[in-house]
């Protein structure tokens, strides 16, 4: 039996980086908030998906404005965040139906692409993970109790989102008590002795943090419209 | 007494990785080839820096072909390079004059700004050493022998270039038999048993080496075009 795919875009954001009072997930790209960039992504690999939206508590109705002000039309139902990211998801997995693939996916990230939600849906049908990565360009240097010291980088991927996983087994992995070394699902579910699957991401996919990544996102939607 | 600043450009690449029979360094944007947008960004930081330019001896003349036909004028000195980085940069090395302080840069991150080289030699002026480095935004994996595992990214920094040296302690780490740990000039000069001082990098300060980081950067050297 096929599974249900669903989708939990979490949108935490407090704007406290971009040293603006606009959530970045509501901050427009093309006179569109990024969040619903961010959620058409996911209807465009699948239009049948189920897409939950947590949101902080204090955000809800101005998102509900903005859906309103923007005729928004997919589909989405929307859960109140927690107190960070870890219980953010864990709200989100209340509200699933068994037998679920589901992917946790950063609400900045609206250029993930279509290519990439697949290959990570496909993998974790298979495996039950699945994480797209991309290869460092840089150097990359470890900080040491003495300074620093050079790493030999092949050894290190980068991870973006949406991981994928089992839905039975994202549950029992957001059941653990929190640990702050938990910074994506994959170290939430690894915690379990789960092995994680990695799989190909896209170098678009960024995650919008800093007013350069805004910049860089704007210039990015903007092409990738003008070429559709 | 001060020391002499130099900047060795380092522009060996063959082109490979971006599927072109032009060689990456050479591809023009904004109708400029990429090393000339390079070369100019060390002008700007100080008018009196001695480029040394280390080309592939078969681009030599193409270069000087291109310098002709866009009337390039910004000074250099041209090298040829060797058989790697490590072998271009040690060639490079010896034109250079005593009492110096010297920058190893690749001649694909023509994005570096003043602000980046500036903080670079101000602060190997008293220390001997400074590279660049950026915070990494995403999560970061490691490769273990079994799969891979999430790793703690606050002790993780992206590296750049300029790489900026005292001249001896540059050349005395280039006397060194070459290893395939050496990345870039920080691991070469560390293993001398050199202390690495960190410095505050620029986020477009990119190494152009696939056609998404060609497309980024054609982009962000526009907007900057147009703002100047």
């Amino acid at each position: 039996m096929t599974k249900t795919k669903i989708a939990i875009i979490v949108a935490g954001g407090k704007g406290v980086r971009m040293q603006t009072d606009i959530p970045k997930q509501f901050i427009e790209i093309q006179g569109k908030p990024i969040l619903m960039h961010t959620l058409e992504a996911f209807q465009r690999y699948d239009a049948f998906i189920q897409l939950i939206l947590v949101l902080p508590v204090d955000q809800i109705n101005a998102w509900q404005e903005l859906c309103k002000r923007h005729s928004f039309s997919v589909q989405h139902q929307i859960v109140a965040g927690g107190d960070n990211r870890f219980h953010s998801v864990k709200n989100g997995l209340e509200v699933i139906p068994a037998n679920a693939l589901v992917a946790v996916h950063d609400g900045v990230r609206p250029l993930v692409s279509t290519e990439t939600i697949a290959r990570c849906f496909e993998e974790a049908e298979k495996y039950g993970t699945a994480i797209p990565v991309i290869d460092p360009v840089d150097s990359i240097r470890q900080i040491t109790a003495n300074g620093s010291q050079s790493v030999d980088r092949t050894l290190y991927k980068l991870v973006q989102t949406p991981q994928v996983f089992d839905g039975e087994m994202l549950k029992k992995a957001y059941g653990q008590n929190f640990s702050p070394l938990f910074t994506d699902d994959a170290s939430v579910v690894e915690a379990l002795g789960e092995e994680i699957k990695l799989v190909k991401g896209n170098r678009e996919n960024i995650k919008i943090t800093t007013g350069f990544d805004l910049e860089l996102a704007e210039i990015l939607i903007k092409s990738k419209n003008m070429k559709s």
